[in-house]
């Protein structure tokens, strides 16, 4: 065995992990947080909630017979430890770039990760589901599934429905409650301020852990007799601690809370509950950034701080333009200054939708309902139903999860709740759980529904602006990164509901064939700027910014198909049902039949990490790829 | 006031109600109930929930100021004596008819439905927003919103999301459970084991309801020092009951159980709740069916029990051809008994999906999760990243509900999950919140996802058999309603994946111009009877049964974009973004510009209830309106 020096490149697998000692760890996962710092000050990912998992991380691959044992992470990115030592530590400095690891764990990647994490809330459902497959399977009922989830996560939706499914089939789920005290922001809602409580009567739980392992030694408890005890013990709890216990009122062993940054306790703790039948959850609170003071210190700026100093804990800070998601924040703090009846809603994401800006001002008017996505929409229409004109900020990918709401909730009530969807279309690094893609597609087909994408700051003001004049639903979408302003506006108008123009004309005389980009959303500059290029080659293109999805400007398109012989839609988001097909649709529709048109957007197939130019790129919807279809078009 | 009599027609409106003394009202109950037994065993609804129902909602109005007091039902179709008593009793001969009123509350057709509520689990989200705009509106605080929610909705993911953030902002929701023991189908789950014991320590509950009112009335505890009483007695039950309170864990207060089919009980404990500060819930207990025999016996049978003989309770026997979704069971039955691999999923419908035919004969190999669409969604991903092979039965409508799953949690893994999608299209007399209208376009845009649709039985059965083979997702959309057959089959051959097919060929010699319908699914057989009757008039049509959404047979596609100059497109769901907007897709990206692409499909508007002709023919999608498209189209 390696000194303790190099205790970390000795690894290459878990199988290498359970050869070292148990006092040989603390060493290692001191080593690793060195790697993760190295690492992540130089190729930035997520590091707070990774420097607190290591500990915990370590423990289960020395405890647990992994990969036949399966960890199912729960947002998995607090799992780079685990990365580390299912031999990607070599490929470590290609994390989240393309072509590299991806920065959640990932079937596709490795045998180690057993389920795709990205959204919040799915690890107990899936885990649960192989807990079950392996106890009617020959041969498998021994094998061992272990779901790890944050506090946070554990308030979804999602999460509840797998905990209240967990006992009703035989089977030996462990569940790991990794509590930070946390979410992205600071963590919300009831399920939150209860688990604090249970950590403040930890004193209790420990010696209810000693006192039945001390009974099940001595055989006074099989398994069976063990619902007895507990009950016995919870029901003193509740006395003590003035708590009830909500795991074992749905029917799921509860112990803890430990410390889950105590990898010496945590082995004999995961030892002693790992053979355990039925499904058990294990508490364990642990810090975000742990073992880098900065990001001890403060949680939140440190979830995924950038590039850093890595001795002095000094941020690389961001300059330039202001990003989408603050030029939405800053002008929804300016509109709801003049009108009361705004209110702004997150879930779980006030800081990176920026809905924080509203919520410094008007804390009050400002509600993050945790990782509650549906929630979040369906308590929008019940504000909406009762005067208040409700602005849901959320990410196009985690608007998935709340599609029935819209639906239900909203559209079909026709309330005017506002939904500024961010981080649609390509979002680079996070990739394929996080990009934003297929929101035309499924909005675009809700009636009362109005869809709008704008092609600069300015119009993204001025639809957020038109949306609150508007009595019935509406979807901005834009998308993740910078946009082209350093301040908003002090005043815009506002646009006329499915109206479209015209951003560019190619001032060359002789066109032949005639040919139009349509284009909705930013994506739009660049087709200008292909236009651009391709008229100083002598091609003249015209270039249209649609800006409404729902309804389309139909008198432009017919317009347009009247005139073009060539039509190039351009979207960053799927060309199947999206904003392309549509134009398709509506020329259909008014039995025009002249003009070509060709379709660019995300095509069919899963888009995975790497910046967003380059994926662009790989998709054809950059510049460049703009500018080769149409060539090949003429060249045809 | 009038006598016993004639008490029911006296009342125009809640006023009215309100006029009585609470000694006629249990009177007014069983008049409620004889109405109901009269109009429903004539015109069908949902008997069983309603009738439990009454003397809840007789309390409800009665103690509560509505209108203006809110009332939020969740999964309305229990609230039938509510339409009663809010105007609507002389057309309740018209419930669930087309152009009559609903079978679910709805804004849209009274003051007193103040929210959608065809899916469950919505009502504490949607009342909370409600709950907390009023306590900023200037002159609203006093206004109360009571959500009544039953014991299996608020088992449901949002329900919890609701009950994590309603302790978060200020505000007096009261939460009613109506806890009647069922879903449609038996209830399942920890929370309802939960429930079931909490019931069976029901004589505790009253005490210290009983303790609590004394202290109050003495002006020993103020609304402030309440957390601290209820605490006590919490742990004293905990202790008494061998059962902690979940509710209070988040941070709720738990009042109950009480008999809710005593509507003088009630009146007194609403009376004693109502005026109360901060969010609470009210367990109340009712009998399924209450007041007719048979449905107390069979609660299951009696949910929607059809037509019925009001005196003896003897049902209305529907006899014919296997429907659609036994088609579904008995099949997957079958291929159950020879691949050990295949499992079963429902969200709640056993009986509703027929997987209640394999759950007889493999109940081990059925997972029932309760009302849990997303879960199921992605314990069927975790079952097949195990090996297994889940079939989930999902109807359309709900799916909607486990968009997210399904793209995040098996999509994105290419895990072997099937959709066996039911309802899918019109449903008829269920009206806006069930017609399953959007799927084509939600799923069709998902990559590694085959779509497919059955024309009719033996194609399910193919179907069923090719997903069987097929080691990817895979989703299968077929319709509410009789199938063609009478039995399964005892063998079917797989269907080659994107194969579409010719169905009809017209004999007619000459054709100018010449036109093929294009359809998915069971409306290709009125296609096909569109085109005989268009031929015997002279006019040769073509049909194409092109089953497979995704892939779409582009070959086909190719040669009969080449062949016809009049293609029409129909499809049993939106026009936006559907099967039609997939063909001008396709033959845009090949280049195709010579045939008129006519769509046919639900149009951009909501579909209310009637029977499913009168709505296929609503939207143009009937044998006369596919004829009548195809003739204006000649006539042009």
């Amino acid at each position: 065995m390696a000194d303790d020096d190099d205790l970390l490149s000795s690894i290459s697998n878990p199988d290498d992990l359970r050869k070292l000692t148990i006092d040989q760890l603390p060493v290692l996962c001191k080593q690793i947080r060195e790697f993760l710092i190295k690492n992540l000050s130089k190729n930035p990912g997520h590091f707070g909630s990774s420097m607190g998992a290591v500990d915990l991380i370590v423990a289960l691959h020395y405890v647990f017979n992994t990969p036949r044992d399966r960890m199912v992470w729960d947002v998995g990115h607090q799992a780079y430890a685990h990365k580390i030592l299912t031999g990607r530590m070599k490929s470590f400095d290609t994390l989240r770039k393309y072509g590299g690891i991806s920065g959640f764990p990932n079937p596709m990647e490795s045998e180690y990760d057993t389920f795709v994490c990205g959204h919040a809330g799915n690890s107990i459902s899936a885990a649960l589901g192989m807990a079950i497959a392996d106890m009617n399977t020959p041969g498998e009922s021994d094998r061992k599934t272990v779901a790890v989830i944050g506090d946070a996560s554990i308030g979804n939706g999602l999460a509840f429905e797998g905990l209240n499914n967990a006992s009703n089939n035989p089977n030996n789920l462990l569940i790991i409650l990794n509590d930070n005290n946390m979410s992205i922001d600071d963590n919300v809602g009831a399920l939150h301020r209860y688990l604090s409580n249970l950590t403040t009567s930890s004193g209790y739980n420990k010696m209810r852990m000693k006192i039945y392992n001390k009974f099940r030694k001595r055989g006074w408890i099989g398994e069976k007799g063990k619902g007895l005890v507990l009950r016995f013990n919870n029901s003193l709890k509740a006395l003590i601690s003035k708590q009830q216990n909500i795991f074992e009122g749905l029917n799921i062993r509860y112990f803890g809370p430990f410390d889950g940054n105590d990898v010496t306790k945590l082995i004999k703790v995961l030892s002693e509950i790992k053979d355990m039948k039925g499904p058990r959850i294990l508490h364990l609170c642990t810090k975000k950034g742990k073992g880098f003071t900065s990001a001890e210190e403060k949680p939140q700026e440190w979830h995924a701080p950038g590039k850093f100093n890595p001795s002095t804990g000094e941020k690389v800070v961001k300059t330039g333009n202001l990003a989408w998601q603050e030029v939405f924040g800053m002008c929804l703090t300016r509109m709801a200054s003049t009108n009361n009846d705004i209110v702004g809603i997150t879930a779980a994401m006030p800081s990176g939708t920026s809905l924080s800006i509203m919520q410094q001002t008007y804390p009050g008017r400002v509600y993050d309902v945790g990782i509650s996505e549906g929630h979040a929409v369906t308590f929008a229409g019940g504000i909406a139903a009762a005067g208040k004109k409700p602005f849901v900020g959320i990410y196009s990918s985690f608007l998935q999860r709340a599609y029935d709401n819209l639906i239900h909730d909203v559209a079909i009530q026709n309330l005017p709740v506002v939904f500024c969807i961010d981080r649609a279309g390509i979002v680079g690094e996070d990739g394929v759980t996080h990009h934003g893609l297929f929101d035309i597609s499924f909005l675009r087909n809700i009636p009362n529904l109005t869809v709008a994408t704008p092609i600069d700051a300015v119009a993204l003001q001025q639809l957020m602006k038109t949306a609150e004049a508007h009595p019935h639903p509406f979807a901005i979408r834009y998308p993740r990164g910078k946009s082209d302003a350093t301040a908003i506006e002090d005043e815009v108008s506002t646009l006329t509901i499915g109206k479209g123009r015209v951003v560019f004309k190619s001032g060359l005389e002789s066109k032949n064939p005639e040919i139009a980009i349509l284009s909705v959303g930013p994506i739009g500059k660049d087709c200008i700027i292909a236009a651009q290029e391709l008229e100083s080659d002598g091609i003249a293109v015209d270039v249209y910014d649609m800006i409404w999805i729902k309804p389309i400007d139909r008198s432009l398109i017919e317009e347009i198909g009247n005139k073009y012989d060539l039509i190039i839609t351009v979207e960053d988001g799927v060309i199947s049902g999206g904003f392309g097909s549509l134009v398709c649709e509506t020329l259909a529709d008014m039995g025009i039949q002249n003009p070509i048109v060709k379709r660019l957007g995300i095509p069919d197939k899963w888009i995975n990490h790497g910046s967003v130019d380059i994926l662009k790129k790989e998709c054809g919807i950059d510049i460049e790829g703009i500018k080769k279809s149409i060539l090949s078009s003429l060249n045809h």
